[in-house]
């Protein structure tokens, strides 16, 4: 059974206020969540939603966080999250960065104290719309080896970035620095399929094919040392300059319920038209997108996509046909229904 | 036959200063090469030292350029470097978004009309030195297929971050977002060895083992999709954004004598002091960077390294028993030395 976005929002902020959100801030999440259901991002979807009330619930999101600025000098500054909701703190975070940038062309905020914040391009997109570069990281849980290691440090730290198109959609990248999400990995295993090589490494830290030896094991960066690099810089801007919890120190989203997260983000805005007129800019991007997309494809390809445009169509598609969601998350939003007497329907 | 760093230095500069260069932008340009010939980085040596003087001599480098700022308004700037050095508009560019960053905590500068600037590590540990977190990016002339494609539009465009780390050596990423540098694949067509599948593609878009077949076909991004997006956000920011030429707009450093090579560059800086006091930070970078060197290594591996620790073991190691060359660049240089006279030995 399929439904509308508006269906899942209504649904998905009624959820999260009676879990505790005040309803200004389950409204704010909720959108993300079924933003990144729109763009084919299920992983960051309403499938979060039980978590996020185990959480709540649990006062490890603390859902009357009083979220304060630390620093707001200059052109970088810093948001406190009080361990409140990470996407309340990240759409706020977003604003003061696209704030200096107005003023000065260019603003970055990092927030410390969060929790998970959901897909990045929520946010860089954000920017998008204001004529801005966005720019979005965040850390996350280690479960990643560093290249050569075989321990789990790091997290599969994404990046976002979003860029406006003069006629066309914005460029936007959103990815892990890991080889693939861990939630693939887990898919896998579900599946009882074998993974490539490449995607994780058993306890010994040997290359593994085996879905569940990866899981017990440790997830490999994208391109080896190259995605290892990146991973590190995002735990570094977002987790250790903003003061909040690195590397090991990041709480599990889903083991660990013994303490808040206290994951960081780091947002940058880049106001386009201190540097140029957005009429000259415009066409410059549609130049560029028009050389990749005129370009020869290699064989069994259409048309070479730009970075965004696979979730772009996703979300047309969706917006017109509805959203089906997965029985199995569909039984878990019934039961949350159910737990906490929400009247929208699911 | 090794030379030391010094050595080199006066030669590299002597030559660029009797190719034409400005005596002080000479001393610039030589300093950048042999850094990175200390750091093993022989690609970005003195080995280019025969086409920046065939460059410069045909006018492509503009030996008297007059490097001007269009903007220098709140926190982000633009540099038009006039087509001269790459290198000297770099450090001037690195100093401009420091500068930035002092006063407001973050800077940026971008760079237009620009040539080949060398090894980025150069300019991001020069933010390093003043306790500052610096990244710098360049685009570069079309050699690499976008993901889904199989014609060169996009640079290998790398990207380098350098941050600082209290008790060790500074975190330095710098990596192209091609598969592999370019120049590797060359190597291994000298020597008549196959390359990985992954690295390049014939001319009909086939992953291939050739290495001849791949330098006429095209380069592969880095980790597919992700490096295709990492390398189009590079030019979108140092070539769309500048004002410089972008895509296959950009002249080929090698093989283009018809006009300047127009590449763009992005600088940016962060001024740690702005958010945490130094010695906050510097711990908390000791311990993120314990915590992976104290994790269990994969078989076969002594210790994980941090990015950045080859090359500054290199680095000791060339400062101690010289640079040696090799036998082919050697040659080349020598007849520099005698095209233009130069006194310094080689």
């Amino acid at each position: 059974m399929k439904r509308s976005a508006g269906e899942l929002k209504t649904f998905a902020a009624e959820v999260l206020a009676k879990a505790g959100l005040k309803s200004e801030d389950a409204a704010v999440v909720a959108e993300t969540l079924v933003f990144a259901d729109l763009r084919g991002l299920e992983s960051h979807g309403v499938s979060r939603l039980p978590i996020y009330v185990k959480r709540i619930k649990k006062g490890l999101v603390n859902a009357r966080a009083t979220m304060r600025m630390v620093n707001e000098d200059g052109a970088i500054a810093l948001l406190d999250a009080d361990n409140g909701p990470g996407q309340v703190a990240s759409v706020k975070a977003m604003d003061i960065a696209m704030g200096l940038a107005q003023k000065q062309g260019l603003g970055a905020c990092g927030v410390r104290n969060s929790t998970h914040c959901g897909a990045l391009a929520y946010y860089t997109l954000r920017a998008v719309e204001h004529g801005m570069i966005g720019l979005a990281m965040t850390n996350a849980n280690s479960v990643m080896a560093p290249w050569g290691g075989r321990e789990p440090v790091l997290g599969t730290n994404p990046i976002s970035v979003a860029a406006p198109v003069g006629h066309g959609e914005p460029y936007v990248m959103d990815m892990a620095t890991s080889a693939v999400a861990r939630g693939k990995i887990m898919i896998y295993a579900k599946k009882g399929a074998r993974i490539p090589l490449g995607w994780g490494m058993n306890e010994e830290g040997e290359p593994t094919e085996d879905p569940n030896e990866a899981l017990k094991g440790a997830m490999m960066p994208m391109a080896g040392p190259k995605g290892y690099a990146l991973s590190l810089l995002v735990d570094i801007l977002s987790g250790v300059l903003t003061g909040s919890a690195f590397g090991k120190g990041i709480g599990a989203l889903y083991d660990d319920f013994s303490k808040p997260q206290r994951s960081g983000h780091f947002f940058l805005a880049i106001d386009i038209g201190h540097l140029m007129p957005p009429e000259l800019f415009q066409p410059r991007m549609d130049e560029i997108v028009g050389q990749i997309k005129t370009s020869k494809p290699a064989r069994g390809v259409e048309q070479v996509l730009i970075p965004g445009e696979p979730e772009f169509a996703a979300e047309r598609k969706r917006r017109r046909e509805g959203i089906e969601l997965v029985p199995k998350v569909r039984e878990e939003l019934l039961a949350l229904k159910e737990e906490l007497g929400v009247a929208a329907e699911i």
